[in-house]
């Protein structure tokens, strides 16, 4: 294996701890809910609004959409009366103020020096720009769905974020907490570095505790790559 | 007008000065050569090549590809003999190791501070990516001709820029030292922005040399935005 010329990152529970981020706005906004499990709830709903998507049943939407959407889907669920239209917005925008794990930023920089680094999230453009604002993520450019038009683990996403950089997927290494997303990337020819968020799903959490696959790298720190 | 959300950039000739850059590239490797008559001849390919795939005649190729082939161009054309392989892809990415007027870095510093900024070019994510790195460009993601997959001035650059931020485009500033970059921007409801770069096609430069439209900004430094 020779060095990555370029590492793309999973971001939602690999670089940033969503759970107690959206938990915080959630309580913010909502305070008589159980803002925890309001938060999980809302994330479940995301990989079946996505499977939609990759299986074709619709047509591209960018992730904005599709937490404003299951934000309201889970307030109906949840018989919650809805916000009005700005509070809606901007608690559905709560994906763009998360914070990230404590080893992201220093790792970022070191990793920036010797090769480029960008987002592969199924976040938008829109979305991840304004998270890498928040909380100063210092890209050097943003890929992932957005410039795919479809949704992770499909090959489409890895595949044009390599070609984007028009780099070889063997010189490109995916990082990520979750090993299906690994995977896909290790599929299609990526380098791979698996990191475990032990509580990204919280303290009872089950699953990418540990590999599950011969991935390139498995590290403990980003600050470790 | 309301101030902008996101000031979008030409990159070529309007941030950057490609032709001293091109210049010093081309006398490096190819010493016996008028190197200025060189980067010049080697431009005055660039929009040939772009129109004929903004017409269809042609499918979307980056503009790494078309600076390459262009180069091969002028070289038959001055029968000059082939560079090796590894000599020319080299020479074709001078173009990602071109140098900022002495105004960008500071303005887009400041600018960054209050609104999104990113390259809108005929660049490809590639090429934009590897010069912000040399050039320490702060982006805050890379837009243009890749995500829309053709060339500016047709409309869906700009717009496929634009909807990649969720923004509408009375949001958006076009910044440009080319006059038909902004008509076309104009056309579209973006805000404008025109600074003269007058030694950008050398000391004898006719064109772009003042305003020619009714731009929401005309400015003599970008740090005047």
């Amino acid at each position: 294996m020779t060095a990555p010329k370029a590492y793309i990152f999973d971001v939602f529970g690999t670089l940033t701890d969503w759970r107690t981020s959206v938990t915080r706005e959630v309580a913010a906004v909502l305070p008589q809910m159980d803002a925890e499990d309001f938060a999980t709830r809302w994330r479940s709903e995301y990989q079946p609004a996505m499977e939609r998507i990759r299986t074709g049943k619709r047509g591209y939407v960018p992730l904005d959409e599709i937490h404003s959407e299951n934000l309201s889907t889970v307030m109906k669920s949840l018989k919650v009366k809805a916000l009005d239209k700005e509070q809606h917005d901007d608690l559905a925008r709560a994906w763009e103020r998360l914070d990230t794990w404590p080893d992201v930023l220093p790792a970022l920089d070191q990793l920036k020096k010797r090769a480029i680094i960008a987002p592969c999230s199924n976040g938008s453009i829109a979305l991840m720009t304004h998270l890498a604002r928040h909380a100063g993520l210092p890209w050097d450019c943003i890929l992932g769905a957005d410039i795919a038009q479809d949704y992770k683990p499909r090959p489409a996403v890895y595949l044009a974020s390599c070609a984007a950089l028009r780099l070889p997927p063997e010189d490109v290494m995916m990082v990520a907490a979750h090993n299906d997303d690994l995977e896909a990337a290790q599929k299609l020819g990526l380098q791979t570095a698996f990191i475990p968020r032990h509580t990204e799903h919280g303290p009872n959490q089950k699953i990418d505790l540990r590999p599950t696959g011969d991935w390139t790298n498995c590290v403990a720190s980003l600050l470790e790559l």
